[in-house]
């Protein structure tokens, strides 16, 4: 992402012809002249740390992105909190002569907390090139040169190398590709990169309140998640809401010899599997009572959008090695329009080298909970706290008293973390998702899928609702990408695809 | 447990009059005048890391004890495995002339691995003296010197504090306490310190064939485990056997964003926590098909022992800080009589700061079956592998192969760790029982327990099916001891308790 440079500018020999009937396309020219540099700028921006509580690094990342926007002439600036340790967003703006419409190009540039041991054979800030990716044998590749043929089945592997670094780089670079060609964009320009998405946008409700004036414009595009499993682009009108909830169950005060008191002093762990078993019955159907009775059921264009999206389940499965679905049979596209609950994690004494005959004096599980519109934070919470609470526990938000420990025979700590939000539909008849779709459509010879929500989940309830702008997410990356989880990689070809749809979304026919 | 110095042997102005009517007996009076020096040896002890795949530090271990025993005159040699990594039994051996009886001490040096960063306020392996336990408000104390009163309240916090070093320094302070008072044994001394009890005492079949005669004796008497929780000491007549099971089920082959595939995909957290609670049923019972059955009943005078044993449950779940206990409020005696089955631990993904919102690819548990007489491991694991089998899975040894993946719903794998064994017991009504109730007795003005079995595990149906000889157990650590855990520590009176107790069985009326 360094500054163009006027001598790359020129259109080279194409390296490659396998979309023949789009090869004039002057944005995939300019990019495959560019490859060796659009790569090696993205390594660049994937070598700074970005955990959004890591202040020093994030402040770095959005420093570093800043820099590159004011050699763009961007006019960047940094939209900050009251609280000087929260990541800021970073702004900048590009308007375009005669233009009557304007559009906020969003993502983020903070990512997931990872354990770097977790991580097989690269660091998550050291990234890595591959053949291919691991499951799939890759292997690890020397840095590339100038004169280095890119294969696009390649990988990056480092942390937020798709989840959403690959964002920020394909709306900045779609900028530069569309720039350097000399076409014009189609409306005014606006660039909102955040920085605690991943840790929940906390702030992003007071950043956007303040700038409420600088933030008008007729839509926010957002660019994260994947594409649909089948390889083939996609808009996506919705999200998921999130949050996450911390529980810890206790048993006795001290840790015990399992031989001299198992099987009569509790185990916090038996306690806790009995718990979240509770949860869900064996299908996998969630058993929390009224987990689903306030969602908000779809219109026709998102029935009818559902229907046409391509089946990939069985494929799936196949690539994901699972013989088994939650949920009696039903698709993944139906799950992921429920409310959902998921284990994210749970630790209870320890295992392997650690492990020893005792009883824990405590159980811990963090959930994750999806929402749906028309489900709400606050009374999904109350929802799962009442569904504990039913079978036998006493829930309190904090550790337990001596006299609570003696008093109640099940406790649990139940605590809802910060970030938590609802989530977001805009219809997909209004004419800016037709004008999205139309031109997402026009960068791909297959038809795009539409799809009414997304699983995954980003706060654009807030923005929604604090901007009262229609919000449409296109993202680019490759499904199997790892996002949120050690081994995070981008398929190049996903990257080059992103900038082409970006240039496109820049350059659409909005009425 | 330096080497007895001439000029410490001279009995002392006693500093403590709190069991007047036994104050004559001479090992009190050797010990008040020795307890900084016995204090300060065993801290010494203390400091050697002792885990038994710690091979380096555990042979320093042997030769520390090694050399003390040389120093008391004690002919001490290493018994050691073909594999020259096995930690040794140190062994010694002291002739009485005229004695026509012997017996074997027994203790363990290695102790339970653990996880530094678990301790309170101390590491494992640098001993602190506290001025109570930690859950009763102790604080760290400086180093006693010689001039220091100490307090028998006060403990040391150590791995191996209790479990089993405390056993190595009472039987060795023991001897010198009879030899520096000039009383002489009634019986032959064998010593015979175990280096690999912790790690499941896999070579200890193989070091006892090859040493049947040098091991010839009439008892083996083991130090090891609590007095009982009500302060008493004990006697203890059988252990339960041991063993140990990893546990892993499987979700995707790779982690997967929750929001995109959670719900669908399965959860091995999920998974796992539904296999564990179908292991129990709501009141604790354990549910796997005839876990119990083979289970051989106590004779008359073992039931008799059971029922004079002091009734101290509703104290310790005061102390414990529970209102359930397992089992549908059966007694914590009766409980420890049947086999158990405790999760020691579980993990999948990550909890605290590293959670993240993904579905795992594993979970994994551990889990501590317990034997009693009449249970065998080989059949014991086939009745929970049974089990396992009965919930849906496919139970292998290994990981799954992609095929296997592909074609089971549930798949686990299902290991038994190395070195479990049977339960042990030995006759209550047997002459030896009886000459070591009686010599337990004589060191106590309270009537002391006699327990047909402990809810712990010590080798010991290997040692009596190997040696043919009885085994009889005489525990000295406080039960509030954390034996197995962090923050393991011993009450120094028990240290004390421990001296006289051995003394009394070394010189015990054995027809």
């Amino acid at each position: 992402m360094k500054r163009i440079r006027a001598a790359l500018l020129v259109v080279a020999v194409l390296p490659s012809l396998a979309f023949s009937q789009q090869v004039s396309d002057p944005i995939r020219l300019y990019r495959q002249a560019n490859e060796y540099r659009l790569l090696s700028d993205f390594m660049e921006l994937l070598k700074l740390p970005n955990v959004a509580s890591d202040t020093e690094n994030i402040w770095l990342n959005a420093r570093y992105i800043m820099a590159e926007m004011n050699e763009r002439g961007l006019k960047p600036r940094l939209l900050e909190a009251a609280d000087k340790k929260v990541p800021p967003v970073v702004y900048g703006e590009w308007i375009t002569p005669g233009a009557t419409k304007t559009v906020i190009f969003y993502a983020h540039y903070d990512g997931q907390p990872t354990n770097p041991k977790d991580w097989t054979g690269s660091e998550p800030w050291h990234p890595v090139l591959r053949s291919a990716s691991l499951e799939k044998g890759g292997t690890d590749l020397p840095l590339p040169n100038p004169s280095t043929k890119i294969d696009p089945e390649w990988r990056i592997y480092a942390r937020s190398a798709s989840d959403d670094k690959a964002g920020v780089f394909a709306i900045l670079s779609a900028f530069d590709a569309i720039k350097a060609t000399g076409i014009k964009p189609t409306v005014n320009i606006k660039f909102f990169f955040e920085g605690e998405e991943e840790a929940g946008s906390s702030n992003l409700k007071e950043i956007l309140e303040k700038n409420k004036e600088l933030l008008r414009a007729d839509a926010f595009i957002v660019c994260d998640g994947p594409v649909h499993p089948s390889g083939q682009k996609q808009v996506v009108f919705g999200v998921r809401g999130d949050v996450n909830v911390d529980l810890t169950v206790y048993g006795a005060k001290r840790p015990l010899h399992s031989g001299h008191y198992g099987n009569w002093s509790p185990n916090p762990a038996m306690t806790l599997a009995r718990l979240l078993a509770s949860m869900k019955d064996a299908a996998g159907n969630i058993t929390v009572k009224g987990w689903a009775d306030d969602v908000e059921p779809f219109g026709q264009a998102e029935l009818r959008a559902m229907s046409e999206a391509p089946q990939f389940d069985d494929e799936l499965k196949q690539q994901l090695g699972i013989a088994f679905t939650e949920g009696g049979g039903k698709s993944l596209l139906e799950r992921i329009s429920q409310p959902s609950l998921n284990i994210n994690g749970f630790k209870s004494g320890d295992v392997g080298e650690f492990a020893r005959n005792v009883i824990p004096t405590t159980a811990n599980a963090v959930l994750d909970l999806r929402l749906v519109k028309g489900n709400d934070v606050t009374r999904q919470i109350a929802k799962l706290k009442k569904h504990i609470e039913s079978q036998g526990f006493y829930v309190i938000d904090r550790d337990p008293t001596d006299a609570e420990r003696l008093k109640y025979p099940s406790i649990a700590k139940f605590t809802q973390r910060d970030g938590g939000y609802n989530a977001q539909r805009t219809k997909m008849d209004l004419p800016v998702s037709i004008a999205v779709i139309n031109a997402v459509q026009k960068t791909s010879t297959q038809p795009i899928v539409r799809m009414p929500s997304l699983g995954g989940s980003l706060p654009l309830s807030i923005i929604a609702d604090t901007l009262n702008q229609p919000t449409i997410t296109v993202p680019i990356a490759n499904h199997d990408n790892n996002q949120h989880a050690e081994n995070e990689n981008i398929r190049i070809q996903n990257l080059w695809d992103g900038i082409e749809t970006f240039a496109s979304l820049m350059t659409m026919n909005f009425k």
